[in-house]
């Protein structure tokens, strides 16, 4: 095993020495009035009660799925290292949520206890409470991967070292589905949480009562406010973690089959990819430093103060990744470094779209607001339009990152041999790892956003006064700004991680063949084909390709993309109709509220505010169980029926139109509630006009677009491949056709 | 060639026969009162001069198309006789088109009229007239096909008769993407101007000023009435023209390459496809001659009398169908009639899927009303979360329907090999023919709704009573439920269609590369691979697959897929922003004319009709070019860009998601639609309520969802695939990939 993996563990060490330094920081400051603390307390126990109900929930299904697995070791299907595995990627997602989310609610109380000093302390605070969030997720992440490398490096015993690197990173692989399954769950559960307690709160508190946003007279008000801290935090925590983790070992997966035939590199291309990632740790810390603005800083400052930081450590990022492949002694360390460059590139073009679509500062979200004089039905015309035409871009940007990121990485070779595929798909998996490389800073500059948000309602909640509410609200806006990058990474990372997946599927088939055929030393696999194992051994990609008649005229395959393609559709419409129903009942419970308890609305009589937490709880929890586990089943019933060519099928359609989906629920919601706030700034009759309550109605239609359902598309598209992966064994035993 | 196809030409003269015999009847009946006459004709004069608008433009892109041919043909990438077929087929398409609106604007006053006597005879001359369009669509359509069949039989020198076959069958297909062009510019065109002049009309003239549907004070109601003829109409009846002679022909063109090496069975599985299209004609008039009722029938003894005709008709066919393949001689006469059974059967399953979703007496739609109580936010997101779940079994109806056809026909033989693939596909296409062959009476209950429709509108214009007007809302209403049955073959026939065209492209290319060929007697497929003619003539559908790299591994294949999934979403967003900006446009029109124009609410003044009729047709005029050629410029692009491989990709991922976009769609339009119609039935407040008002929001917002995008989806996924085939002679030789 190289020693080069200690620099990871040491990376991950550092990642979360800094995450403990700064949250001891901001736990210094003070978190204001004796109201201030009262309502921070208020949310942070229902958020905690909330989480530990959830992972009371989800830690049954771990459970459950561990022993399946446990089963499936004993029958051979899989190897015994898997049930851990598993168990520790949902362990460690879960704890990266956690810590996010405790931070978060400790943090808002002071955020708008230092706002009330200035923008710039406010800033502060938020801020460095988001880096606590990036650096321990990433901090996580580094340290998992490490780990089981270490402790696969030293118990696995196989005879041939390349088929040993080839085993454990595959195996690794297992802890990538347990950090998705949680990761789903917290985007599902969180999503539905938090769009039920703001829906409802919206739509009887801003609307029929006409009361502002966190009004204390609004019962929702603490669930919304519970809600923004489990779902837009422990959630995008869980979710982010993922994808980093995932990134990282599917290109390491990658790199050990690409380079199997070559002792030298082998290694070293498993650990590329956790390397770029280390280093990356190192430049985010300099770019957290970097953001810092003097008194009195105005909004363009500010923005440009976090603008350098992003930069900076993207910028350097770059450089490093030439530096250390160089180093490393690629011998196309040029061509992968430029794949590398590709992704990067493309997270930031689809950043750019993602903001040129969805602010209100560009005429697409503009003309949203304009259609607000034809009513609600128009706005939400138009946003849907939007947000189908904002596909676009990212899928062609993506897509020539795909083409680039490959043929930089093989040499420009155009041809489709076993060689060229192989080192291709690497670049396309390494050019995700960059894009993810610096998580630790572009993490905090969207984590804090929900910090500042949270800070807004607590201000407004305490009576701070307009000044404090209007700097949260900048702080929050500057937020939305920035996280348009962090998306567009998120969602580039995803289609190219997802690509970098479905070559490992194919990777752990032949780990599961080579298993099966064990002492008799052929393996069937399918009714007419047989191969040896030193058959199955030699062969590659493409031969496994073609003895699975994974080909697009196989009406096997046409029927996988067909469902994969309706998957991405039905799981949508689930934790859609999740939302609408929870937030149905919390219409119903606000608007009993405001007419049986005398006083309400006079601010006399405290609205029981633990009824409306109680209802976005049970619905979430209720609601987040039929999706998710659809999700797993969908591909293991397929794979069951359809076999490998219709897993493969419906990856691909999964991929590809949950990718594009996602893009459009996400930049439809954003571009809505941007249209809102534009006309809440004064434009087309302003606050309180017919053109507001028509924007509103799109905000809340909006709402599980971006923040439930869209969201949650990137980690299905992954999960089901991780499942297909985890029970490939499965898949090539049993199947249909 | 075969004396079969004269029996073609025959049903074809039948089926056109029966038209005009069913037209002249109608034109027997009275218009009614002089109001009427003034009335209808109003509607006619506008549709007529909208439609001639149309063609002009339509008939310049199809000029300028036909002269690229034309081009092409004299540099050897096209055959000469390409330019004329495309002609044709756009010419008959848009007459099929001309002839039902004709029809369908004589009729409705007259349908008015006759509902004053009773239900039963508003029901004869609605249905009568319907079936006028259902005859001429299929008359029409086997017409040209057996013309053009007739002709390049005659012409068309080969010295090898198996190859001449598929030359004719490949080159009868470039008159399908005639069709589907004008299908295209017909369902975009009418169904943008249709959706803003309903948008319009509704938005100010029942939400804002409180009058009802159709009437004569709204200015948006001649044009609205105009719209439901060009779009609903004309539009419908170019797009099954597609959809019937589309299917035909990629069943031919398979049926010529499957049985290539059989010289027996080669033509007639040509001719198959066309007689049991023909023997559908003779068992849709049966069907039609026993839609009759007696006097005073109720609501459910209607729609037995329809159910009745359909039913008979499809159960006849089936029969038939084993009847025509035994006699023929198949030898596997019986599997082939079971994919024809499997694609009937899907047909009926999703139609059933259909009304269940849409339909105000099941639960779904009925929750999508309910939801209204929470106002027009929870209307939205209850009825797309609701499209979004109903995907679920028309997507796994028609995957099964897909596996059945492809398993009866080539003898469930699972093994990939090239002959049980081509005869597995050529299933596949004769599911689609089997499903539409009795397309003259589905048609006929399909399109006698907007004329009930129209009528009803003639009637509340003028001033006919309220016992008319539920006369013709019933009969419209009915139309509804057997409208999904017609939906569920329209939609599961374009899946089909679309993969028996993919085949079609790789046929294609096999004949593009001969001709290329020519003297030297070698074609360059790649940079590395390179074919004799020989080698070429003897290449199954695998080795092409294979040479060209067509292989979801191949990165180019993978953007593709992401291409083609985007092109659904940007398609159906360039369609809905064209309808909400024309809808805005007539919105204000509408507005100014209450304001400006004394004494219009009290109707003593006439609104300025004219002026909103010209707004929808330069709306739809200048809106509707973008997408469809969009449409037509996309595989092009892509063909060039990234060769064969890439064009393969993009159709998949158009099919796939484009077919679940369309349901998605097409379901929750129609589930909006009827919620609010469910509440006018007196539910949850009933007409005028808040929940009204919230539910015509979600209409509004379904229209162009299930009139304009969702339509117009089913015809892209096919245009572009003709689009492929037409073009492939350039995409082979100037490629970038």
């Amino acid at each position: 095993m190289s020693n080069l993996v200690f620099l990871v563990l040491g990376a991950s060490v550092l990642a979360l020495a800094f995450a403990f330094f700064f949250f001891k920081q901001m736990m210094k400051e003070s978190e204001g009035t004796d109201t201030m603390k009262k309502i921070a307390l208020h949310v942070r126990k229902g958020a905690m009660a909330y989480l530990k109900q959830q992972y009371k929930i989800v830690g049954i299904v771990f459970v459950v799925l561990a022993v399946i697995f446990a089963v499936m070791a004993v029958f051979g299907l899989q190897n015994s290292w898997v049930p851990f595995a598993f168990l520790t990627g949902g362990f460690f997602s879960g704890l990266a949520g956690f810590f996010g989310m405790k931070t978060a609610t400790y943090a808002s109380a002071r955020t708008a206890n230092a706002a009330q000093k200035s923008l710039d302390k406010g800033l502060k605070v938020a801020f460095r409470s988001g880096a606590v969030m990036g650096l321990t997720v990433v901090g996580l992440a580094l340290l998992d991967i490490s780990a089981w490398y270490i402790i696969l490096n030293f118990f696995v015993e196989e005879a041939d070292a390349a088929h040993k690197l080839i085993f454990i990173t595959t195996t690794m692989l297992t802890f990538g589905m347990g950090a998705s399954t949680q990761a789903l769950f917290a985007r599902v559960g969180g999503g539905i949480y938090t769009k039920a307690a703001d829906v409802g709160a919206d739509l009887v508190g801003k609307v029929e009562a006409g009361i502002p946003e966190d009004d204390p007279r609004n019962p929702a008000t603490i669930a919304d406010n519970v809600g923004d801290n489990v779902g837009d935090v422990a959630g995008m925590g869980a979710d982010l973690y993922e994808s980093y983790a995932g990134s990282i070992l599917a290109t390491a997966a990658l790199g050990a089959s690409a380079f199997a035939g070559n002792a030298e590199f082998q290694e070293k291309a498993v650990i590329a990819p956790m390397l770029i990632a280390s280093i990356g740790v190192v430049l985010s810390l300099i770019g957290i430093f970097l953001v810092k603005t003097k008194e009195g800083a105005t909004m363009k400052e500010l923005l440009r103060a976090l603008g350098r930081g992003v930069n900076v450590s993207a910028f350097l990022i770059t450089i490093a990744t030439f530096v250390i492949l160089y180093v490393m002694g690629f011998e196309n360390w040029l061509g992968i470094s430029f794949s590398v460059v590709s992704g990067l590139v493309a997270g930031i073009i689809i950043g750019q779209a993602t903001e040129y679509y969805t602010s209100q500062s560009y005429k697409p979200t503009q003309k949203v607001a304009e259609s607000s004089s034809t009513g609600p039905a128009t706005v939400i015309i138009s946003g849907l339009g939007l947000g189908m035409l904002s596909t676009a871009i990212p899928v062609i940007t993506v897509g020539v990152a795909i083409v680039m990121a490959y043929l930089c990485a093989n040499g420009f070779n155009l041809e489709f041999s076993a060689a060229a595929l192989s080192q291709g798909l690497y670049g396309i998996g390494i050019a995700a790892v960059g894009m993810l490389s610096t998580l630790g800073i572009t993490l905090a500059t969207d984590a804090y956003g929900p910090i500042a948000d949270n800070a807004g309602g607590n201000a407004e909640m305490s009576g701070l006064g307009e000044e404090v509410r209007k700097r949260t609200d900048a702080l929050d806006a500057l937020g939305n700004t920035t996280a348009a990058t962090g998306k567009g990474f998120a969602i580039g990372s995803a289609a190219l991680t997802a690509l970098a997946l479905l070559a490992s599927y194919v990777e752990e088939i032949k780990i599961a063949l080579i298993r099966i055929a064990g002492e008799s030393g052929t393996a069937q696999l399918t009714k007419s084909v047989s191969w040896t194992v030193d058959k199955i051994r030699s062969a590659s990609l493409i031969d496994f390709m073609d003895a699975y008649s994974v080909n697009l005229m196989n009406p096997v395959v046409l029927v996988g993309v067909f469902v994969g393609a309706m998957m991405a559709f039905l799981f949508c419409g689930l934790t859609m109709n999740a939302v609408g129903r929870a937030a149905q009942k919390m219409v119903e419970e606000v608007r009993r509220q405001f007419r049986e308890i005398a006083g309400i609305m006079e601010g006399k009589a405290e609205p029981d505010y633990a009824r409306c937490v109680a209802i976005s709880t049970k619905g979430a929890q209720h609601e987040m169980l039929l999706p998710s586990i659809l999700a797993i089943a969908i591909p293991i019933v397929v794979g069951v029926v359809l076999g490998v060519a219709g897993v493969m099928g419906l990856l691909i359609g999964g991929l590809s139109c949950g990718f594009v989906l996602a893009v459009f629920m996400a930049n439809a919601g954003g571009a809505w509630d941007n249209a809102k706030k534009y006309i809440e700034e004064g434009n087309f009759g302003g606050k309180g006009s017919d053109n507001h309550k028509a924007t509103v109605v799109g905000d809340t239609v909006g709402d599980p677009f971006k923040d439930t359902s869209g969201p949650s598309l990137n980690i299905l598209i992954k999960l089901m491949s991780m499942v297909s992966i985890v029970m490939v064994g499965l898949t090539v035993v049993f199947h249909l056709m």
